[in-house]
């Protein structure tokens, strides 16, 4: 087991109606910006009851909504200007990790003179924030109580991330219910982008971990379970509720600690969602299976044991490899059961742009830890996506 | 899933050396208590390491040691006196739950004007308490990243808990070399104490908890794996490394979230330990298996789960009840490869005073939740357990 710290602040507050608590949660609070995407929420008629719990709790708020998937950059500025307009002190994000994310980015934006992508091309290191808090609708990015930021600068379609302490949510209001009108697709998506964050843990070099192996392999097999079944009915509550809750501990740091992390896919796939119009789950989905088919050689007993624990492959002696791709291939099945594509292909992304991808995804080096993925290492992983 | 709310803001520095670390989590407060327990963190040199930290980070500290297994009031008052002609601002923990609950404690009464044994009757709530820190030199009782502490008042040998968002410990250090050096039979009452605390939790009737079902079930086989390891091999770091991450996870409130924890088996406990020269620990192993013969016809499966999940019993249809004893019986034997009690006599506890412990167990009416005990039903546990 790696020395490791851990700490995760953010207080979740869990269950039928737990929106309405968000007023007296932000009562400490003079002027709060509300962040949302679309019409979602207004439509679903989530944006009243929150608007209600800020009037009687006295609160208030200017507001900024319009973030989409793959947040962008040019709306992060606009947030920290109208921060710095209104004396804004706490922001409420209502909605996904794209508008959480965008949040977290303003809130370091308006504690900072300078342009805030700084932070995400490492020229500056945050030294304040304003708090965020969250009230989430689908379960997905994790971004609810973790510590990252991932924002998209137009110019140049750079996405990037910034890791900070200060971006952990003061609170977090997760109810199932508010996820019951989302689109199939979409809590497909969440699905595989859960599953990425624990497997990006799971797959490591480092020794006897098995208490947080153990951890994650509860965790892929609640998805497992209750993934198709959420997909299914909408109105299933406890679905609903295995899903979202463990979407926030798959990223909340707990799963990772005394590991050392590999994240190589993530890093590919958010070159692909940097250019193409692709949801980050679905480009999970279809990078992950390549990237275990390309890498599995590194340490098949691990991919033995995901095979055997998370998936109930029957483990046969001197049988390694067999039970490894059997593994890996459920996984693939899995995705596709529930909806994701599992190949380039099935994104419409074309090959012309594969060697930018494989070159962007590696510009300050190799990726990933559980190989280290050079450029060319990538293109193969690509490929192999096709 | 129940409705709930879970946060958990102690800050955990886990691995080699990590002690080193303490001088500068101190740095910002000017006066600290340190307290502590017997002589073994002199004897092992931990006191120098500690000690040797806060000068380095220039930290001033007051000292009081002495606290033994089921922390007394007696003591918990002498701090209170300490803290307050020195105005001590933080008091730092050095030992195991026992010195850990001795300092929350503390912490309570040096803010308060009253007798603090009020917190511990629910005759006065917690306004505010002074920051505690943690080096921890047992895995247990997981009161390095709890709520909550538990106290003895010597007249009337009465053991009683407060639980309190106040009395998260800001930091807790875990370094499993610090473990080594512990007696065996030491280490095998934290692992029963450990497993008490996932148990207590995993035998709930909430329906559609999956997600923390399996992270118990998780915890609860990285203790059977490991626990007979670590106790075999005082010094095999990655065995008490996986033990002591283990017993922080199984009681920093993340595997009780959405469920009805029960705590049946630890109010009957107390009452044993409160009155006998008794290790908590020791004493979970003889009531729980015993609680459980008591109350599995409550919900069968939740037992054959139990049985076929964590000791990998193999399922048949229609054999549940023989399934579910299949469970307990193993957890028994596990308590015994440990070298733990299972039954009072081995306990030296007389049968005299059952009726005393069951009175007392009870006195504000029925406890646990999986079964609602009365004194009826405590004392024929403690009957079964003898």
């Amino acid at each position: 087991m790696e020395n490791f710290y851990f700490v995760n602040p953010t207080k979740i507050i869990f269950g039928h109606d737990a929106e309405m608590r968000v007023g007296s949660e932000l009562k400490p609070y003079k002027k709060v910006l509300l962040h949302y995407g679309g019409g979602s929420i207004k439509k679903q008629g989530l944006y009243d009851r929150v608007v209600k719990s800020l009037q009687e709790a006295g609160v208030e708020w200017v507001e900024l909504g319009g973030v989409k998937p793959n947040p962008v950059f040019s709306l992060v500025e606009e947030g920290v200007r109208l921060c710095s307009q209104h004396n804004v002190e706490m922001i409420l994000a209502v909605g996904g990790g794209s508008v959480i994310d965008s949040a977290k980015a303003i809130a370091l934006g308006a504690c900072y003179e300078g342009n805030s992508w700084d932070f995400f091309e490492n020229k500056a290191k945050p030294q304040s924030a304003l708090p965020v808090g969250v009230i989430l609708t689908i379960a997905a990015a994790g971004s609810e109580s973790s510590d990252s930021t991932v924002i998209t600068k137009e110019e140049g379609l750079l996405k990037r991330f910034v890791s900070h302490s200060m971006l952990f949510p003061k609170f977090a209001i997760l109810n199932p219910e508010l996820t019951y009108t989302l689109p199939s697709y979409q809590i497909a998506c969440g699905i595989a982008d859960i599953s990425a964050h624990i497997m990006e843990r799971y797959f490591t070099h480092s020794k006897s971990v098995d208490i947080s192996d153990r951890l994650c392999e509860a965790a892929l097999k609640t998805l497992i379970t209750y993934g198709p079944r959420a997909i299914a009915n909408p109105t299933d509550y406890e679905a609903r509720a295995e899903i979202l809750w463990t979407g926030t501990i798959a990223h909340n740091g707990l799963l990772g600690a005394g590991r050392i992390e590999d994240w190589g896919s993530h890093m590919v796939e958010h070159e692909i969602s940097g250019i193409y119009d692709v949801a980050h789950g679905a480009g999970l989905a279809v990078v992950f299976p390549a990237w275990m088919k390309y890498v599995y050689q590194e340490d098949m007993q691990r991919f033995v044991q995901f095979a055997v624990r998370v998936w109930g492959v029957d483990y046969a002696f001197g049988e390694s490899e067999r039970i490894a791709l059997e593994g890996i291939e459920r996984l693939e099945r899995f995705y596709q059961q529930i909806g994701m594509p599992v190949s380039l292909q099935e994104l419409n992304i074309p090959e012309d742009r594969l060697d930018e991808m494989a070159e962007k995804a590696t510009r300050n080096g190799p990726v990933g830890n559980f190989k280290k993925l050079s450029q060319a290492d990538v293109m193969n992983i690509l490929k192999l996506a096709k």
